[in-house]
């Protein structure tokens, strides 16, 4: 490395672990590490600690009730739970599943998967911002229409889309709504009662907490069929013994989140426009990617015309300056 | 709690974290928490503690090369993948399952649930000591059968099944085994080359290594269906952003396991056969489950005639002693 200060512009690909997380999180791994299924004084500490982390998520975004959110592995298995779940229990109202062309892969490749399996899958155009046409929208919904799974914003591009409209016209037509916001979450605020989410994808590392943790937030009343079965933990919805230390930073990382949402929010603003402006005004041929404003406060996505993406990653990573690019 | 000293009889329902996997996990939560399929340095230091951990893991079982060990979020999802993912992928070959009557509910729900989708279950019995009955298997194999899943060592009663003897049958009439490992991974040799097992489960905390991590070995050449599709982790067979943290965690434990297993071994038995004699022989109506030799190093399993389970729970846990009971 040419260079001793290392500067990291490639926190959306993975980010470090809130130290009071890290924290929260030790004392399950040394010594509460009991069962949260078995009656003693160990597991029942457990418990008491997951419904406790359970309720901060279902706080951030504003669920009916802490039950409505059930633990998973991560965010991309929080969109397959949602899609396929959803989908395989309700095959009887329909098989049509619409979701837009600016998804995380979990999302496009669960509903790919699904298409070979007697569903119909369709993929609706963005604008040249990445905004979803609500006009394709509203003609591709059908009788049929069980499911369409929006981004609350796309990680790469960092578009929010309007979640509220997209809503309005999906219930409408008698569908559901599923909410990819591993990105949003913990980030900008989310409410799934005003919002009309029925399911919604959080993740717990994009907001500071530990990897491999994630959860998916259902509307009471919702049919799902699981993943994975197993000793029936997580309303039979998701089994396997519960990874409390996992779930316990995941809730600490997010009742830190929504305390400091607002002031973080202003902060990475100004930070993210400085940089967008340092790159565009100066440079030729360079574009800002997705909408100047409705973006995530964390997102700089830009495209550099006749340069190839990883050569320049390569000369930024010789400068010590880490990012990511796309395709 | 009655008692300032508590003594934890119920290591098998959760176990701490190793302090040295603890130590080898911390860096990556705070300082190189890099994604790795980014290209840029982070992002490769934490392709290559990934890889030393599966290397690690592969090391363990003796399996043919790193390649082998794909890594999943447990024991409960590595079961799920094995069985609903083999039979899924092959159900050209034929449609009948085999287990037993003495394994964990992960293994008999996927099976159960693949039985409401046009696969044929069979149950197969054990004797008094809870070992497989070699001739009921013998006599269910037949040329629709494509997979037999026997669990290593029932964590309960602690019997280990002659894996080897098992194998032998299956691979006369083509079929493939899974091995759940759960319980026995770093605490007795495994080899899956020689015991020919075709899947093997493991557990990371059954090992000392972090919740929320387990691994499946996957013999080279078979095929399975992903239950989660995304990114195209874990050579597509297991997609999302792999938990660094929890993987090396693992590979840390799993290397300890290997080191510590005989002299962990030897001091587990002589202090299991002492429990077991203390409780077995003065106490009447007092019976030992399953194997008297032939079970985990770890594992004391008894009943009680005339006593209920829960009862019993509590008076111990007033005594300041952790334990659970079975139905």
């Amino acid at each position: 490395m040419s260079t001793s200060k290392r500067v990291n512009l490639d926190n959306a690909a993975g980010k470090p672990v809130e130290p009071s997380a890290i924290e929260a999180m030790l004392p399950f791994m040394i010594s509460s590490y009991g069962n949260p299924s078995t009656l003693n004084s160990s597991g029942q500490e457990a418990k008491q600690a997951l419904e406790r982390a359970r309720a901060n998520i279902a706080a951030l975004v504003n669920a009916e009730k802490p039950e409505s959110i059930i633990f998973t592995s991560g965010a991309t298995e929080s969109n397959n739970l949602a899609i396929k779940g959803f989908a395989n229990r309700n095959i009887d109202l329909g098989t049509r599943i619409i979701t837009s062309s600016v998804e995380h892969m979990s999302v496009v490749n669960a509903i790919r998967f699904l298409s070979t399996k007697g569903f119909e899958a369709i993929f609706l155009p963005v604008d040249k911002f990445g905004f979803l046409s609500l006009e394709a929208l509203e003609k591709e919904l059908s009788d049929r229409t069980i499911l369409v799974s929006i981004v609350h914003a796309n990680g790469e591009i960092g578009t929010i889309e309007p979640i509220r409209e997209i809503s309005k016209i999906i219930h409408e037509k008698n569908a559901c709504l599923h909410v990819d916001a591993t990105v949003t979450g913990g980030q900008i605020p989310i409410d799934v009662k005003d919002e009309g989410i029925d399911l919604l994808t959080l993740s717990s590392n994009d907001m500071y907490g530990p990897k491999g943790v994630g959860a998916l937030y259902i509307k009471e009343g919702l049919r799902l069929e699981p993943l994975v079965q197993g000793g029936g933990q997580e309303r039979g919805l998701r089994s396997g013994t519960e990874n409390i230390p996992g779930v316990v930073g995941f809730g600490k990382a997010a009742e830190i989140a929504k305390q400091e949402m607002q002031t973080n929010s202003e902060r990475l603003i100004e930070l993210r426009d400085n940089l967008i402006e340092g790159l565009i005004k100066p440079i030729p041929y360079a574009f800002l990617n997705g909408h100047p404003n409705t973006r995530l406060p964390d997102n700089v996505s830009t495209r550099f015309n006749f340069i190839e993406g990883e050569s320049m990653l390569l000369s930024l990573e010789l400068m010590g300056i880490s990012a990511s690019s796309g395709s």
